[in-house]
């Protein structure tokens, strides 16, 4: 047997663990360093499939993306992923990074999110968001949906229209199953990979079983 | 076509829908008004399977079942299911039910609580019991779950170990999906009506699937 050689990118994962193990713990549990872990094991599935990704440039990208995350109902929230980018580019560059990898980082840091808008000019930018939906979908992502729905005090749903098939106006702050329709069932649509979009078919699937026995258990 | 005669416990009903319409909307999403109808139409389901069942004594249980209903993390949470029955049985009685009735309620509200530990000795008292503990189970159970999570600030599970098969001290209050083994998994087993058993039993394969897809997303 050889012994293991550590990837290029294990050094950079390794103080980017330790930059974490040194702050105060996450209160959001939606959001602790577990799912900074699991995005960069989702990015890494993906990448797997694409050639020429920058695994570093992509490991500081996952690590830091949630740096600033304000709650849900923060009117910060829509800025939150630019404050991220700007914060973790001199972090990136204090941990040995170089300034056009911590430049790329931040790229794909403050395109990741749904609510900035902001179109990922590079396929690591691509993978990092695709990474990042696929934890809103499947067994986590339903996880997280009521957690969330809990903990910003929102209702479980609509009781006169559970699923939002009526036509009324979706409003996911007050009704925890709004949110699918609003937003989860529709991410896959948007995935920037192949591979991508074809983890989130499955995970998709598993949210529109839960909603149809839901709504059989809610005599819908 | 013949006009709709109303069942016998129609009246009680609309007083018991009165008196909720009257106090100031629950804050617990996962105990509302809503749960209170689910919770009757679950006794009303699991009744027409059993000969001989006082349906007034059963909408009366049902509406008033969490009647005193302190947050999961509050010590007087065990005490709750008997607070609401000593409150119950004068409201009913404004309500103008006879007070064996009324005694009868009282009694399925305080045996139908998991913590109380109160053997139910009446079919109304096990029908109430099944009904409340189906919406644990299936979809609404694991909604219901993670919302509970999520408002106790709870983890959303345990990370070296997210299903509790190492035979650590499983924690419900720290993890959310602890509750899964330490509560939800075990309902089915003390049903105490064959129908209630029956759709336990569907509920229950809907939190199991859940679990495996949960397992695999997390590479566990």
């Amino acid at each position: 047997m050889s012994s293991p050689v550590p990837h290029p990118w294990q050094p950079l994962r390794d103080r980017l663990e330790a930059f974490w193990a040194e702050r105060a713990p996450e209160a959001d549990g939606a959001h602790d360093l577990h799912h900074l872990r699991r995005v960069w094991r989702n990015a890494r599935a993906i990448a797997a499939t694409e050639p020429g990704v920058d695994l570093a440039v992509l490991v500081a990208a996952a690590y830091l993306h949630d740096l600033v995350n304000p709650p849900k109902d923060d009117p910060e929230r829509s800025a939150a992923s630019r404050l991220s980018a700007a914060q973790a580019e001199p972090i990136l560059a204090g941990m040995g990074l170089e300034p056009e990898r911590a430049a790329a980082a931040a790229h794909a840091i403050e395109a990741h999110s749904f609510s900035a808008g902001i179109e990922p000019r590079t396929l690591e930018a691509r993978i990092l968001q695709d990474a990042d939906r696929l934890e809103a979908l499947g067994a986590i992502g339903l996880a997280r949906c009521f957690y969330t729905g809990g903990k910003l005090g929102s209702a479980l749903w609509a009781p006169e229209d559970p699923l939002g098939l009526t036509g009324r106006t979706l409003d996911d702050r007050r009704y925890a199953v709004d949110h699918f329709p609003a937003k989860l069932l529709r991410l896959q649509d948007g995935m920037r990979t192949a591979e991508g979009w074809r983890l989130a078919e499955a995970r998709t699937r598993l949210l529109r079983a839960f909603l149809e026995q839901l709504a059989l258990e809610l005599g819908e």
